[in-house]
């Protein structure tokens, strides 16, 4: 019967821990979700000071979709920028698209960084209008620039985006071997998921550690 | 003494199985959350390409709360437009309002959609400067237009905003008779929840499956 | 044997509850975080009809990093006015920031209130660049004042952020002994956390009960 009750016991405090445990982690999981959704610096964040730089010969696409009517009279098309990729709003639509499956864009960061690894983000496929994000970029390269006019970087990684996934997808890089910072990046598309027309790029984050140089 | 042992451990697995199971729903709670809150895709939503193309005779409200200044001196009165409702900021403010506890708007949504549908939004009580929100809307009616100048529509539900309620419901729609899908929607608001003289909504998300010929 | 079964009930009835339980919390935690992250109301939001009327003799902060570039030509240097701070958007950079460690701004709240409490944000450390927050307020005043104009005010509470503890941090504030309501109120930062050359303010939000005559 000592064995029976010390069970009880055991058993109660193990459900209270639990709750606790579990509150607790409500919390946590609310921390990382208000700290960029990533808990992680974004050194390609518009606001901290990264920007689009080139897009090479990318042709953004104007989608139609983009027209800015007043009271049913259209008065511009337009389409967002690159820097749109920068930006932490990310609501269907708020994306930069370009023409085809293959793209380019320098980031110019806002400081130079020993970068750990990158997020792609695409919207969620349980709010796409037809239920298919196929403008979602597949396959695509991460390359360290020398500066915005260079023609071609070191290759920092390759990856491809899963839409069968989490709409935020991390990609770890590993340490450059010349060990120094980076303070342009490339993103070069490959291939979307299917889509004949365009591929939209929703935010890229670009993450690592500071140059100790610019911590002064 | 064997029954009693496993007692404990099917206590313990349980418990275990349980605080996977929590760590999982939080995990797809912040999922749902982050996708637009409701998990659905809107076609409403302005950035998305829905626009609102009419507001009948609806006077929208010029609150004197919304006034531009710069260090005390008054530049500007302003209002937001009924487009506010199409977007995705309901901070205290973020809305549109209009004269009285009766209004209609018209919105061309983003594709021809069978509409399964809509979430009506006010901002929460527990952030209202009086702890009440006797602006919301109460009864409405959400209507299929075949133009943007068409004088009425088909209905196709009536409901009651429950201000004791999320500040997100939902609000489900049957299909039309005729099987055919929808451009136009009309929001036509009957009464409000007591402010005697203006009426605000925050946002409106229009939720269904886009027309199978939109989708190529 | 009759105890041992019941252990197992009463455990498992335990679990059952804890398992509605915790879903229950994560919802509610949901619509706290939905509800401004705080469940308050925000009388110095802009959106809700909060101003900052003065700066006094506080020099806002032209940071190098924000500026306006196209495409590798920067176009313009720019900084966030004082009503950044009023403002939701807390992202890396979205703050006023101003030089040195001490500065003031005067908020002319969207309507008279008996504050009960202040709530101030600044950006997570584990987003930020260097990983480091030292251009966080340390030391700051709150104060209750007559006008916009007014060289003083009353003291309504001296606190202290902590830079180890979450981002949004509340400060509650005790009735004033006259009963009053306040219309204007100063945020006087008298320290930060180390930065050499300025210290910037996310967001001050200002919780409190609206005065009765306001009310109608």
């Amino acid at each position: 019967m000592v064995l029976l009750l010390s069970s009880v016991d055991a058993t109660h405090s193990r459900t209270s821990d639990l709750s606790i445990h579990a509150f607790a982690n409500i919390d946590s999981a609310l921390d990382v979700f208000a700290a960029d959704r990533t808990g992680k610096a974004d050194f390609a964040l518009e606001s901290a000071g990264g920007t689009v730089v080139s897009t090479r010969c990318t042709r953004t696409y104007d989608s139609v979709k983009s027209a800015i009517s007043f009271f049913g009279i259209t008065l511009a098309h337009w389409s967002r920028s690159p820097n749109a990729m920068l930006q932490p709003n990310t609501h269907l639509g708020e994306c930069w698209c370009f023409h085809g499956s293959q793209g380019q864009a320098i980031i110019r960061l806002a400081a130079r960084v020993h970068v750990t690894g990158v997020s792609l983000e695409h919207v969620s496929k349980l709010v796409a209008l037809s239920g298919r994000i196929d403008s979602a970029p597949r396959e695509f390269v991460i390359k360290s620039l020398e500066s915005e006019f260079a023609e071609d970087g070191e290759v920092l990684g390759s990856f491809v985006y899963d839409i069968n996934a989490k709409p935020v997808q991390y990609f770890p890089i590993k340490p450059r071997p010349n060990g120094q910072p980076t303070r342009f990046i490339e993103l070069a598309v490959n291939s979307n998921h299917g889509h004949p027309a365009y591929t939209c790029i929703y935010r890229l984050r670009v993450h690592g550690n500071m140059a100790e140089d610019d911590q002064n």
